[in-house]
């Protein structure tokens, strides 16, 4: 869904079954692209891709946000009561315990992907069992939707960015509204914070997201990941973000990219 | 192991399937205390339970952090080579992918909780199945650790409060060091958070956590949850409290509690 919503029909998804080898796959040119989650209104921040975003150099180009919904997909053909097994993703399989509550016949059993879990049952023309997917997995292997909306919480939505090489352009719908993701470091001193947020504030720039995370065996510093409303190109971010240089250990730009909506 | 750092062998752990559930019975006083996790470092905060906080008023009274560590248990007697299911909650699952790729013949099974899958298959006394758990749920069942440290990353802590109802105490040790949890909302215009911040950085009082969170269907607000060092009964925090009660739409103290290790 995320691939679709940024890039259209046109292009191909490759699936991969950890985040480091799509990060991978970009840097080497396995893949023109690459599409990663970020974050979940439910389960938070995924603080292992802003980890890979800093260790690749891979430039976020785009951002969308999915309304998670989870949908029972099976093989054409099969009736819900010949279901004993339902695969999945085990967050997918988790965002469901009040159907899987309602249905005690049904064993759930993990799988490494959502939409992987459709192709597998297709494949191997399983009859007693089902997948949980987005309904676009169903589309896309030619399987049956039996149920919709099997999620526990119907607030569920997950960001996306999209990145590319550094230097390689995607073609994307014009824009006026940019937003740009950042991480810096600061020694915790009472006011690092405060101080580094003014070189916003003073310069009426509006913030997106914050969030401090510890660094790891360092207690005393934290990482924080910061999204603002601009362009790194707009004359004035360059300034704050001079500005911010100057108090922060660390500051890396990760990209501006076009406002999701 | 939460419960354990936190109140001790005295106390008699009872588990609950949903989280909700937890705060149910704390609330109806069906248990005494409650211990729910917060964040973690890989998968982030657990916002579920940042909103049970706001919806139950169960003060936040103790705090602990947990390195995960999983191990593979099995019914005593039970070899490694007899397994060829593994039960445990799929989050612990998802945390010991390197482990299942290199034993191919294991199946994983979702199972609600990580020590009580341990428990299930004692009660069942299934031998050719083990489970993914804390090694202190093998002590607790009687059952037999086969391997340790299943787990792909080794940097992965959990933070742990510790509840109870308002106005009631449970012994713990004393402290010089506070911390104090809070929610708040603002509108987002520029500055806010800025201003918001000042409250702390103008009376030296330590942030040590901050986090930005959209609000559902507000799409221009921002619920914060922020952590400083420090008791809500002293005086500075109660100067820094009520400036920024003045400017936050919304302001909720969930607790002051002894900085956890």
């Amino acid at each position: 869904m995320a691939v679709k919503n940024l890039l259209g029909d046109r292009v191909e998804p490759v699936p991969f079954q950890r985040f480091e080898e799509v990060f991978h796959a970009l840097a080497t040119g396995k893949v023109d692209a690459a599409v990663i989650p970020i974050e979940n209104t439910l389960h938070g921040s995924v603080h292992e891709n802003y980890d890979h975003l800093l260790n690749f150099d891979l430039p976020i180009i785009g951002e969308t946000n999915v309304r998670i919904s989870h949908s029972l997909i099976a093989h054409p053909g099969v009736k819900f009561k010949q279901i004993r097994r339902v695969y999945s993703h085990p967050v997918a399989l988790n965002q469901c315990l009040n159907f899987f509550t309602a249905n005690p016949q049904l064993e759930s059993a993990t799988y490494y992907d959502t939409a992987g879990s459709v192709k597998m049952l297709m494949k191997e023309k399983l009859l007693d069992a089902a997948a949980i997917a987005s309904s676009a997995a169903a589309e896309i292997y030619g399987a049956h939707i039996l149920k919709r909306n099997l999620e526990d919480d119907r607030g569920n939505f997950t960001r996306f960015f999209l990145l590319t090489r550094p230097g390689e352009q995607i073609a994307q719908k014009p824009t006026k509204e940019w937003k740009t993701t950042l991480v810096f470091t600061t020694r915790n001193v009472p006011g690092t914070l405060f101080r580094a947020l003014s070189t916003f504030a003073l310069r009426d720039i509006s913030l997106g997201k914050i969030e401090s995370r510890p660094l790891r065996g360092k207690p005393w510093e934290y990482l924080f990941y910061l999204d603002f409303l601009g362009n790194v190109d707009d004359a004035n971010c360059q300034k704050a973000l001079g500005h911010l240089a100057e108090m922060a250990d660390m500051l890396r730009v990760l990209g501006s990219y076009p406002k999701g909506a």
